[in-house]
């Protein structure tokens, strides 16, 4: 086994990352850490990361866990979480998810969103859990789940698009 | 013709209106005026409307336009409006024409939502046109329209679902 | 363990199912077994279910899975298999595991879905598999997955909403 | 004035449409008449457009008028009109106004779809009127309002998303 680095082209010379190859296995190497992506996005959304109110819980192949911190600026009339928080949530954990297998694609957007609000959710954290259900080259789809911290049953769910613009392109629309 | 006054159950004795009725015709009286809605919004969700951020532009029988108002913090990488900005715009219209519609229904809650942004929006005032498609006993369903002001292309659509609790019970799920 | 019928005032009295209940855990009785529910389906939307296109392959708590058989009529441009066809699978199997759980609530009806087709399928069967994600007193909401026979990437993916309508009412709209 | 054939290269040779242009004004040629765009179906998916329960009553820039011809099966338990039969109107609708806007793009495929169901509809013709909101080089939007025959109440209510593959690829994913 010896280290190597992350060659894939996409990430264009960013952030190199040391793996350790198995040699009877091949692990493709992840374009991000936590903390690499995590910091990686300070520096391009500061306005959402900064705060420190979402933090990347788990980076796995197509998929991503990202933690809304519960504050009460959140809440709304009844003491429910407002829904464009959580639309937010889903938004930003299939953005992670896809950085995550994509690289540091900061140009992608959200071209279309489905959510259904399931429950009310408890005034506490809240937990997107973001699987990619096709990545294609130009369009990634992908299925968010969000729970309250805690809890088994879904307060929100969503299917969400996002188009991903080849080097050099804005997004394809 | 006479003054009178809003007569709708619904309105539970709340913000009586002034009306004049036309003798001839029959005009349904509306359960708020745009100042009078604002103000019932303030109280009921402070967080959202005493930032001055949103305006209510217009009310209109099965309909509103709501305004947001640009700042900075809306912006996202390569200065364009964060979706969940906009996302929150048709939230709040479509919730803005049921309560113009239907009376203050504060328990009233998004269950669903799919929405499609179609071109960046300038850093500029966003205008969202709610219309109700449809509105029942216990559901309302409407689409939102979101211009860049001054623009005449769609920037994002929206077609949402509310559910309206019946008095005393929490919205029907 | 002896055996019992199924209770459930929902039911109505209808197609009473031997269930045989262990004395130490509490197994809750399923409405319907495949081969009834089959036949239920067959009496009321003869149109859908005679033909013998679509079977339901397995029954689960909140879950679903049902085969619709390819036919040369589902075909279209290009050798694909048309997305209204997947649309009415997606619609059946969520139909399906709400009877499964819910009982003979035939008046149940669709309000909503939102369907994402991923890849063009092969002319061969197509598996959809669905699962509830909420099941309330007057909603449903589930999600639906749907592969082509033999294959692991997912060919559509949809979430749909359902109206369920108390004894007596038609759907809550 | 003077008679002139549609120029576009899209068109690439295709039906030749005669159009009177006026010297005053600049009228974009449409790429097709209504009965040649109906001659084009029906070569293309003639088990949609062959038995004749689809009509294009209209065609404009940006948007079409599509007919489905009642037909008992369509009909589903308790008279109402099946949730697929509207939803194939929608997305026919979408395709229709596609083509009329850009040509004979027959491999354009439906990425996505969002389909309310909003009042049961008579056992009537259903007239599903779509409008683009964008088109872009490789997707297009639109909405789909239908309604019944001689109705005002809309009975479904559609946006969709179009991938519309450049020539020579297959529909971009």
């Amino acid at each position: 086994m010896r280290p190597g680095t992350c060659g894939s082209a996409r990430s264009g010379g960013r952030a190199p990352i040391l793996v350790v190859r198995a040699t009877m296995t091949h692990v493709k190497p992840r374009h991000f850490t936590v903390d690499q992506l995590h910091a990686y996005l300070i520096e391009i959304f500061p306005q959402v990361w900064k705060s420190g109110d979402l933090r990347i819980e788990d980076l796995a192949p197509m998929a991503a866990t990202v933690r809304l911190i519960h504050h009460p600026r959140h809440l709304r009339y009844g003491g429910t979480i407002a829904g464009p928080a959580m639309f937010a949530l889903c938004d930003v954990a299939l953005y992670v998810a896809i950085l995550g297998e994509v690289g540091p694609v900061a140009h992608a957007v959200t071209t279309n969103v489905s959510i259904n609000f399931l429950r009310k959710p408890a005034p506490a954290d809240l937990i997107g859990k973001a699987r990619l259900i096709k990545l294609g080259k130009r369009l990634a789809v992908g299925e968010v789940e969000i729970y309250s911290e805690g809890t088994s049953d879904m307060v929100a769910h969503a299917t969400g698009t996002y188009s991903i613009p080849a080097r050099g392109e804005s997004a394809v629309q």
